[in-house]
C-alpha cells in the first residue's frame, strides 16, 4: 500500500509540532511512599516535521506509550521522548502528559485518613540540543481575604483556591534531572494558601482549619509570593512558574496572580518572549 | 435526489427524541426592564420520530431557529415549538435553550453599577396532549457555614456557590404559560445564600457582604429549603427544581442539596418516577 | 462541639437528596478479563434528609467510599448504598459513579494491542421500598451518512459518534441485578455503529475500517434502534436507555437520538413521566 | 477604611501578572458586514505588580470593562488596555478576550442562509516598551484522510476539524495596527481544509461538499502548512501561530499539528523560546 505520509512535499514548510492530542492511558507512575501509583494520563505525543515530509506516522505514538506504560515519570520519560525522536526519525519529540496523583491526607486533629488527588503534569522534550523536562502540580487551598479580614467587624470572606508550581529542575551526572517528588510541590503549594484542603474532616478538624485560615490571610498576590520564597531557596530548582487562582466567593469570577522566571536570570520582570509565547492561553 | 430520511424503515422502533445539539446561535429575549436582550443561545432541538420512518430532516431545525432568532423566550416558544412540530411532520417535538442573561447590579454601598450574568434555560415541548414550559435561572451566591461558624472561636469558612431554580408555570387563559420572570428566579436565588455576589465590589461594599454573609449562615440544605419555602408562597408556580451546589472552600469537592415537586402532589418525598429518570445525571 | 447538623429545622420541607459531589477517588472494579482493575472514579454521593433535620453528616460520605474502595463494582455497590443508607440514618441513599474503563483491542488486520477506554457510570440507589442499580457505558464508534453516500457520485461524510447503552438489569434470586458486563455493552454498541474505533491502527486496519463504514452507513437513528434491538432480545435487561450523538463533520453542531423504555412497558411512546423529569439535561 | 492593597511588601518579589479571570462580560465588536456586533466575552484582565506593593485593585479591571464595553474590539483595545494601565499604576496592563463572532454563510448551492459561530480571541498589552496585539479565529471545517482515500478502494474517513489562526499585524502610521477582518481569517482556514462547514445545508449542498471533501483530502499538516502559506503573502501579517485539530473519526483521540513564527525570522524551526514558554499548554 501506497505511503503517503513519507512523500515529499511541495509547501516547503517545517512543522513545529504534529501528532496526538487527547489519547487516554492507563500508565504507572513513582510513587514516594508507595513505591507504584496506578494513574489515567491524558497524553499529547508530537514530533517536529522536516519541511521535505508531507506527514508523520500517527500510528507509532500510541504504540511508543503502549510499550512503556508500565512506568511514565520524571525516571523514565527522556529515554520515552528519545524512543519517539528515533521512532518517528525527527528532529524533535515532544510528550506532555496530565494525570491525577493521589496522596493519603491525615486530618489535621482526628487524623483520620483519606486520599486527596493532585492534578499534576510532565512535559518532556527531546532535540539536538539536549532535552528538557518540566514537572508540574496543581495544590487545592484555601484562600482567605486580608482585605476583607482587615475591614469587617468580623468574619471574612475565603475560598477554594488552586496554586500550580511547575518547576525545571537542575541535572544530575548522566543528564537526568534532579528528582524533585510532587508531594514536595504539594507541600510548598499548601503551606502558601491560607490553609490546606482534605477530603475527610471531621468537626474538630473543622475549627481547626477554621480558625487557621482567619490567622493566615492570604492575597492570590501572597499566595505565589510564598511559593516562590521558598523554592528559590531550592538549589535543585532551575526554572518555575508559579500561579494562584482563586474561586471568589464575592464574585463569579477568579482572581488569579503569577511568577515565572529562571534562577540565573531575573526572577521576574523582563520575560517579554514569555509574554509573547503565551498568546495561546 | 434520493430521499433517504423517508424511508420507511424495518425496525419497528418509534424514536423518542432525534434532532441537533449543540447549535450556538444569536437570538434575543425579553428583557424586564429593557425590553429586548441580545444573547447566544445553546439549542437541542428534536422531535419523537415513528416507527415507520428512517430518519428525520435535520436541516430543518436550523431553518426554524433562524427565522425565530428574533424573539425566542417564554412568549414565544410555545409558538415555535409548534412550528417545528409542523415542519417535521412530528407527534413531538422539543427546544432546550442555555443561554447567559445580563442584569444591571448595584454594589450594596457604592452603589456602582456592574452587569452579572445568570445562566438560564428554557425546555419547550408540545405533543398532542398539549405543551410544557420549563424556565430555569442559575445563580451564584455565597454560603458561609453555620456549622463552621459554631465550632469555631472566630471566622467561618464560607465560599461560591450557585442555586438553581426551574419551574412551571401555571396557564393563563389562552394556554400561555404565566410570566415568570428571570429576575424574580434571581431576587429568590440571592436571598437563599449567605450573601448575594456582585461583579463590582469597592470595599466599602466587600465590608458589608463580609458580615451579612457572617450574620447568615446557611447550608446547602438551608439554601434549597428558603427557595421552595418562598416559591411555594407563589400561586403561579405549578412545580419546581431547586438544587444548590457549593464549591466547598475547606474540600476539593462540593456539597449539593435538591428538592423537587408538584404543587398538587406531594412537594417531594416519593417521586421515585423522577429518581427512574434520573439516571443520566 | 454543638452539632449544628441534628438540630431540628423549622422548615418543615425534607430535602430529596443532599451530599458530595464531584469527589475523585481511586477505586477498583471487576474487569472481566482480567478479574481487577484499578480506576479513578468521579463521585456523588447523597441521601434524603427528613424534614425535621437541618443538615446530613457530609464527612461520613468520604468515609464509606475510602473504606470500600477495594472494589466498588456492579457486585458491591448494593451493600456500599446500604451501609451509607445506615451510617446517615436515612430512607434514602445513592450513589453515582463515573469513571473510565480500558478494555484491550486487536486492530482488525494487524492484530496489534492497544487499550481503549470507555467512559462508564454506575448508579446505586437503596429505599424502604428496595434498591435500584444502573450500569451505564459511553462507546465511541464511527457514522457514516447515508443519505451523504445516496446522493453523492463518490465519497459519504461520516464522523466520530458516541452511543450510551444504560441498562438495569433484572433480579438474581438473592435480590442482586443479573450480571452484565461492560464488555457486552460495548460490543453491542460497536455493532451499532458503521465501524468501530481504536487508538492503534496501522495502514491495513484503516483500509479495512474505511470500507467497512462505507458499507454499512448509519444515520443516528440507526444506531439506536440496532442497538435497542439487539438488547431487548436479552432477558437480563429490564430498562435501558440508548443515546447516540455525532460529531457532525459537515456541521459545527451534533445530530442525536434517543431510546428509553422498561421490558414490560412500552418500549417508547408515551414515557411522558421521564420528560418532565428530564428538564435537567 | 484600611487600604490592604497598597501596604508595602516585604517579600521582595515582582509579580509578572495579577487580576481577574472569567468574567463574562456584553461587548459589542465592529463587524465588516454590519458595522456592530453584539456578542458576549469571557475576559482576563491583568497588569505586572512591583515588588514594593502587596496587592493590585481588583475593582479597577471591571470598572474599565464596565466603561468600554460599547466597543471592545481591535480598534479600541489598544487605548483600553492603555487606561487600564494608567487606572492600575502599573508599567504593564494585559486584556485577553474570547467570544463567539457570528458571519451570515450561504449553503453552496441551495444559497440558503444561517449564522454560522466562530470562537475568537483578542490578547492586548502595553508595557514601557510599546505594545502588543494578537487577533485569533477559530474556524471549523471539515478534513479527508488522504492516506485512507489512497489505499481503499472506495470511501474514506472524514471528520470535523478546527484551525486556529493567531496574528499580529504590521502597524500602521500612529501605531495602531493594521486592520486584519476575521472575515479575512475565517476566508483563509476554510481554503486549508477539504471543504468548509455551514449550520445550514439541504441534500444538494450535501452532495456538493461530500464530493468537494472527497476531491480535497488533507492531513492536519496540509492544513497548517496551506495556511501558513497563505498568510506569509500578506504583508500585513508580521507574526503568526497556525494550529490545526482534527476530532479523528476511526480514533477516541485527536490529531494535531502547528506551525508559528515572525516574518522577518524563520518561519518555523528553532523557535526553542516558545517551547520553554509552552509548558503551560
Amino acid at each position: 500500500m501506497e505511503d503517503v505520509q513519507a512523500k515529499f512535499d511541495d509547501r516547503d514548510l517545517p512543522i513545529d509540532l504534529v501528532g496526538v492530542k487527547g489519547l487516554r492511558y492507563p500508565v504507572t507512575v513513582r510513587d514516594k511512599a508507595r513505591q507504584r501509583q496506578s494513574t489515567i494520563a491524558e497524553l499529547s505525543l508530537s514530533v517536529g516535521l522536516p519541511k521535505h515530509y508531507r506527514g508523520t506516522h500517527m500510528s507509532r505514538f500510541v504504540e511508543v506509550i503502549h510499550e512503556h506504560r508500565a512506568q511514565v515519570d520524571m525516571e523514565t520519560l527522556p529515554s520515552i521522548v528519545a524512543t519517539l525522536r528515533e521512532r518517528l526519525e525527527a528532529k524533535r519529540a515532544r510528550l506532555e502528559m496530565s494525570f491525577p496523583y493521589f496522596i493519603e491526607r491525615l486530618a489535621p486533629v482526628s487524623r483520620l485518613p483519606s486520599l486527596m488527588s493532585y492534578q499534576c503534569r510532565y512535559v518532556a522534550e527531546e532535540t539536538d540540543a539536549g532535552n528538557d523536562f518540566v514537572v508540574a502540580a496543581q495544590i487545592p487551598i484555601t484562600t482567605l481575604c486580608p482585605c476583607s479580614k482587615a475591614i469587617s467587624d468580623y468574619g471574612a470572606h475565603n475560598q477554594r483556591g488552586y496554586v500550580e508550581i511547575a518547576i525545571r529542575a537542575t541535572r544530575q551526572p548522566g543528564g537526568l534531572p534532579s528528582m524533585v517528588w510532587i508531594e514536595e510541590l504539594v507541600e510548598i503549594g499548601e503551606r502558601s494558601g491560607s490553609a490546606p484542603i482534605y477530603p475527610l474532616l471531621k468537626r474538630e478538624d473543622e475549627r481547626e482549619l477554621t480558625m487557621r485560615a482567619y490567622d493566615h490571610p492570604a492575597f492570590v498576590e501572597d499566595v505565589v509570593r510564598h511559593a516562590v520564597g521558598e523554592l528559590r531557596q531550592d538549589q535543585r530548582i532551575d526554572w518555575l512558574e508559579v500561579r494562584a487562582e482563586t474561586v471568589e466567593s464575592i464574585h463569579d469570577h477568579n482572581a488569579f496572580a503569577m511568577i515565572s522566571g529562571w534562577r540565573n536570570r531575573q526572577a521576574s520582570g523582563d520575560n517579554r518572549d514569555w509574554l509573547i509565547a503565551g498568546t495561546g492561553r
